[in-house]
């Protein structure tokens, strides 16, 4: 089988059903990532290195500002719904909503913009869907910062071709009784640990969420446990209970602090944290962000959920999720795209980054 | 291999040794029921039929009263702790304690007593540890209800060499609740199962267990969560947990009883029944019962498990259980038994049963 292409001269629409067509489920983006380095490499205007299955393309006409624009080529295991298929305006595939269509996107417009208003790091990333050891955007911050070194990032998560700023952080504990074996006949010899986990449960219940306002947007927390497992043998009194708990905190919370708030709720437990990121401010009162926001013309919401706007944050550089498709299908077998929004992605992005004057710290050139 | 052999004649601790030295996990009792029916068969006072791996083996005197002394050939599974040792008075290995010790007994006390003072059906069954449709009592009950018909029942279960009268009942529930599923970064698009079964564990919390005295003997209930589990991934809301809960009822309560108290008690949860096995009363009253545990001259408890006494009870049949062996050795890697326990209970049946004028319905002869 000769290696599959990409065509950036065809439409978006096309363009992403080529790029959802080259299976790259986390871990197999030779593939993918050979295609769109190729597209990539013919144009002068390009300054393109490459880092494992990862493809930064940079220019460098002189701008004072710099913006990247990101995407992960990756997607989550195939679940029978490959090759793309379009009918009735919506565009069907795995990673046709996370997020071929941003990728189509931002491919064509490097390759069509050669000289944008601001300069460019356009970023094709490798495994965003799997452990962050793996991720392509977070071993360049490692490897390479120099060339994530922005004022502002776009990441085109999908988030309905309006804004999401910011993130929230998401942290992951393990909260464990202890108690004593017996058998469940002569009870009284033991002590139930599954029993004692309700006192956990109770303190989850009665828990108010916090809701916190950033930059006119409302962050909303959540506290919840999602798995709980103890037992031993249906005729054992139970040693142990786990309950794990996933903390969704607001931006305005470090890691730290959202440790330092589950040690003090879960007082008296055992508490081990297994997986822990952080959130990301929205940073919309800085001019880049505050201009792209403006252009986009539409609602700005906060993001909920956690995506790599957070490793921009940690850069200190506001990122906000910008792309084609509804958040809530990810991941999902039947996960889809509006062709409308990987349109009006394409052509929000294509006008901010070609309009005469680009907000924030130009070179001083006046606008009629 | 030639086919192992038990000898009788020998004394009952060698005798146990032999019996534990024939491998019989349930569902593998063909050597030792025919070491054992061989035993048996040689005798003219006893009259012996088998059933599958069952074998009955019937005085037939004429006395009006009858005892059922029973014991189950089978083990749990191996857990390389074969063959038997004897080391300082203890006798260790698979079935030592559970229950192998109290089938030598009944073996040599069967051969060695042509003419007991009433009429005994001595059992030795397959298959106990296992799901009761195996059970080699539950099966003579269905096939020949006849062959256990019996004034009394003595089980030779492991309790200590004294008497543990009745049984509790046992009965697990799963309680359920349930949710909906949403990301945890949105959960107040979903409902958590997990939290909602906070209330079942307070209950289960809350509750004080019954102590019921019945027979001068005092039952102890148990209600309590054996199992729980919930939870779909790291990141979603839980739409169900499942909450398994054992009861150990005391022998005043039936089936139904047990099952009216959990549905009312969980009032408002979906209450599924799992498992069921009803209690024995202890039926200490009885005349037969109350001339053992004179005989047996020890305190008498009541047992807190779940034993097939059970299965006399509900042929009308009143049964202790007496047998040598610590019960929370059962099923234990290291069970083993004291050796002068099952001397003891040798003694004491062989005295019962020989002496010159049993108690209850005896032919009238008077005793000096």
């Amino acid at each position: 089988m000769s290696a599959p292409k990409l065509d950036p001269s065809t439409d978006v629409v096309e363009l992403t059903r080529q790029l959802v067509d080259i299976e790259s489920v986390s871990r197999n983006e030779q593939q993918i990532a050979d295609a769109v380095e190729e597209v990539l490499r013919g144009h002068e205007h390009l300054e393109v290195i490459r880092r494992g299955h990862t493809i930064v393309a940079r220019t460098n006409q002189g701008h004072a500002e710099r913006v990247v624009i990101a995407g992960h080529l990756d997607t989550v295991p195939l679940n029978d719904n490959l090759p793309a298929r379009l009918v009735d305006g919506l565009l069907w595939g795995l990673g046709s909503c996370d997020m071929k269509g941003g990728v189509a996107v931002a491919l064509k417009l490097a390759v069509e913009l050669p000289t944008p208003n601001r300069d460019v790091t356009w970023v094709f990333y490798e495994a965003e869907e799997i452990e962050a050891r793996f991720n392509g955007l977070n071993l360049l911050t490692q490897s390479d910062p120099h060339l994530l070194a922005a004022d502002f990032a776009i990441l085109m998560e999908p988030s309905n071709a309006g804004v999401e700023a910011g993130c929230q952080g998401t942290m992951r504990v393990e909260v464990r009784t202890a108690g004593e074996r017996a058998h469940s006949a002569r009870s009284w010899m033991g002590h139930n640990a599954i029993h004692d986990a309700g006192e956990i449960l109770a303190r989850l219940n009665a828990h108010q969420p916090r809701q916190v306002e950033i930059d006119t947007l409302t962050y909303r927390e959540g506290l919840n446990a999602v798995f709980i497992s103890g037992g031993v043998a249906g005729n054992v009194i139970p040693d142990e209970c786990v309950v794990t708990v996933n903390y969704r905190f607001a931006p305005d919370r470090t890691e730290a602090d959202a440790e330092a708030f589950l040690r003090e709720f879960f007082t008296g437990y055992d508490v081990r944290i297994t997986d822990s990121a952080p959130g990301a401010l929205p940073g919309l009162a800085i001019p880049a962000a505050a201009a792209f926001v403006e252009r986009v013309d539409g609602p700005v919401n906060p993001k909920f959920g956690w995506t790599d706007v957070a490793r921009f944050s940690a850069l200190d550089i506001p990122a906000v999720n910008f792309g084609p498709g509804d958040p809530i299908l990810a991941h999902k077998q039947d996960e889809h795209v509006p062709v409308e929004q990987i349109i009006r992605c394409e052509q929000v992005l294509r006008s901010w980054l070609s309009e005469s004057t680009p907000s924030g710290r130009s070179e001083g050139e006046e606008l009629s």
